[in-house]
């Protein structure tokens, strides 16, 4: 049964379950002790450390384990800003990192500083001189993703660490979709990554700390992992981690070609054999293994089920899906259909077979969540019943994700071109969907304004 | 080779290795996704949510998983802490707690706050009163362990709830000792554990808050554990832990039993087999699995090397052992010996020719540390060289625990019955260990004094 949601957790790669075996026996102990058991965990530790901080590409006392990558970067951040407390409680993020760092961003403006989101293109890539421009004399830190989680997209992280270090700012990279693939280039001063999206155990995240970054960890002291994550380690997981990153590392080359492959049949067979479909995400400058696209007039959640029969297991950013009914951030920023997202991202070892059943039944999965919903069967609106000057307006307030979008695309026929049709929605997905819808129909998008329940939604007919 | 550090971390217990590994294949996915692993996953962390609750007593949604219990320690004190903010900023620990909440209690006061700590008797136990006492108006959170850590001494927990609960106070029970032995008595508001303490893996900590108790998770917001603890779910490790905790919890009656008589053993033998040791801590109410006692004149760290090369593990309190040259706060609380301190923790199917054989080296290799370090043989002073009305003044700066001691006890026979001697020292352990080598040599203790160097510590010769 194919997992395709790698980017969420991968399956336990073989050598990280070994690890993990052979260091419950001789890794249970406390590190600390000076007794033969203490000895022999931590000579495990030190060599875990050893193995990791070279596949980061740090020294071994810069790097420490802590319990998961959230919180290496929940951690990290909080340390590396009250480092800098001095110059400035001014943080600067793309728009489209993690819930862990934008949470970051969050609580520090509810502590009394600030942040400065980088807008990101269509792509989700961040602009060139983007952080240079939001870097101010406050600015203690500026956090960036190695490559984004949900569309794959690699962010020129050598370039804006250049930026940062011209402005004298400490540059915290996140890197755990991409340390898996390789080391992070540039001159980064902070490095966050989560050993279970590698393939590693759960239960054990990366931070590296270079020498000369000042750094002061929060909350209570405590002597563990050079006072920067506190509690006793998990040996036998951080023994697993190790080994596996150096396991994946060596056929890191070979996995991401093939990988590559068959993330590019998806990418170019998917718009051909499912209408109304767009493929999200940097094309070329983007991770191996994964890969996401947006389908017009289809509710995520149902989407997911109707896979999840058919054996496959992908992941959404709809907000279909969520149980806070807003769609995925990293789709809003970039300006992307939201509705009936997938996101494909393919484990080590996933089978061209694996692949091509997968782009088998997508497209009957597709056509059959679009027949129970009522959506449009054609690409093109009926003109049959347009009237010259007419204004609709399509009132969807109540209904969620995607039946604004397929109300819209029903009526659009109904006005002649250069008509307008308005659609009444209280839902925040159609906020994102109507543009997206508009500029993948080539319709006009006139724009929104608050109406007296919901938003006006304004659409001029082209086609 | 018998391993007697326990109370550190006890060795996998086998009910944990075979859930551990079942999981592994299992429980690897998000429990947050829909697809089938994700699922499976869910049912997983569901159970071992039940079961975990059901051992310490509350309800399932009332507990969550944390990577360690220092973390559970540090977030639900935080957590309860800001809940209350608008009560007061004041925190009741005792004065023998495990520096997890004192640390916690540390940067409470870093922010702003204030704490009292509660004293303990000579037994490491907190008096009737000493907490009804200690809360305030402005107390926000009182805290105190079930049991102690480094002298198995058991706490009034039930009653010390009461005296919370009449002022209106939540208590945090920090439970790691005990919660494999029985679930905590009385009504607490919240209570922190520890998996590898019972038997189960690193990386899991439990913190339970009851309903109703006024609670503000503190850092970046996160779904996981009801928000309570971020990060990625270690699941395997999580089902380890609450399958381990309901076996150990099968066993422990039984288990109590048969260890509670080992370590009688070694309370009523280990006086009797090596002069001038005191056993401490609580001789009734207490763990069944720990005992502790200090040697006189005798260095921790080498008396730890040498029972290590003996083939036991064990562990110490004593400042000797410790990179800040500080004897353990329990001890120094407590107000006995810290020198020579020996910390045995008896991990579940320790045997009696396990204790026996301990027993058996134990003298020889305390005997060989005061040799090589030139202690008094005999137990009573000489009074070869008494002088009426003489003072002595031993200078023992520089000199770390336990020479200063061993210094005074050679030369106390230098001064006739009323005399003083008066010791030099800028050892921080030489404050808690004169005086007790004087309780326990029936010498008077006079009192400390600062010197132009280091501090002036005075004995009057009784004896």
């Amino acid at each position: 049964m194919p997992y395709f949601d790698a980017a969420s957790a991968a399956p336990l790669h073989p050598v990280a379950r070994q690890a993990l075996l052979a260091s419950l026996d001789e890794g249970w102990a406390d590190p600390a002790r000076l007794y033969r058991e203490g000895r022999r965990a931590r000579l495990l530790l030190d060599a875990a450390r050893e193995a990791a901080a070279e596949a980061v590409g740090c020294r071994p006392d810069e790097l420490v384990f802590t319990p998961s990558g959230t919180r290496a970067l929940h951690d990290g951040i909080a340390g590396a800003l009250s480092g800098r407390r001095r110059v400035g409680r001014h943080l600067v993020v793309s728009a489209v990192e993690h819930s862990a760092v934008l949470q970051s961003a969050a609580a520090l403006e509810a502590a009394g500083g600030t942040f400065t989101e980088v807008a990101v293109d269509r792509t989700g890539r961040v602009a060139p001189g983007g952080y240079a421009a939001a870097l101010r004399p406050d600015t203690a830190l500026a956090a960036l993703q190695s490559a984004n989680h949900e569309v794959g997209t690699a962010q020129p992280v050598a370039e804006v660490a250049e930026e940062c270090r011209a402005a004298g700012v400490p540059l915290l990279v996140d890197a755990a979709q991409s340390l898996g693939w390789g080391p992070v280039e540039g001159g980064w001063s902070l490095l966050a990554a989560s050993a279970h999206k590698w393939g590693g155990p759960s239960g054990v995240g990366l931070l590296a700390v270079r020498k000369g970054v000042r750094y002061a960890a929060q909350g209570p002291a405590d002597e563990r992992e050079s006072g920067r994550a506190p509690g006793f380690p998990d040996l036998p997981a951080v023994v697993a981690a190790a080994a596996s990153l150096r396991a994946v590392r060596q056929e890191a080359a070979a996995e991401a070609a093939r990988l590559r492959e068959l993330v590019e049949l998806i990418r170019a067979r998917v718009p051909r054999l499912v209408p109304e479909v767009e493929v999200v995400g940097d094309p070329v400058r983007r991770l191996p293994h994964l890969v996401t696209f947006s389908c017009l007039y289809v509710d995520g959640e149902t989407l997911l089920h109707a896979l999840d029969r058919a054996g496959f297991s992908v992941s959404s950013g709809s907000s279909c899906t969520s149980s806070t009914l807003r769609p995925s951030h990293v789709l809003r920023a970039m300006g992307v259909l939201s509705e009936g997202n997938v996101r494909v991202s393919l484990p080590r070892g996933t089978t061209r077979e694996d692949v091509t059943g997968f782009l088998d039944v997508l497209p009957g999965v597709v056509a059959s969540v679009r027949e129970q919903l009522g959506a449009p069967s054609g690409p093109a609106p009926s003109e049959a019943a347009a009237q010259a000057g007419a204004e609709l307006v399509v009132d969807s307030l109540g209904k969620r994700c995607p039946i604004p979008v397929i109300e819209l695309a029903k009526v659009i026929g109904e006005v002649p071109v250069g008509g307008l049709v308005t659609v009444l929605s209280d839902d925040e997905a159609a906020r994102l969907d109507i543009p997206a819808w508009c500029a993948m129909r080539e319709q006009e998008y006139v724009g929104e304004r608050p109406a007296e329940t919901g938003v006006a939604y304004t659409v001029r007919r082209r086609v």
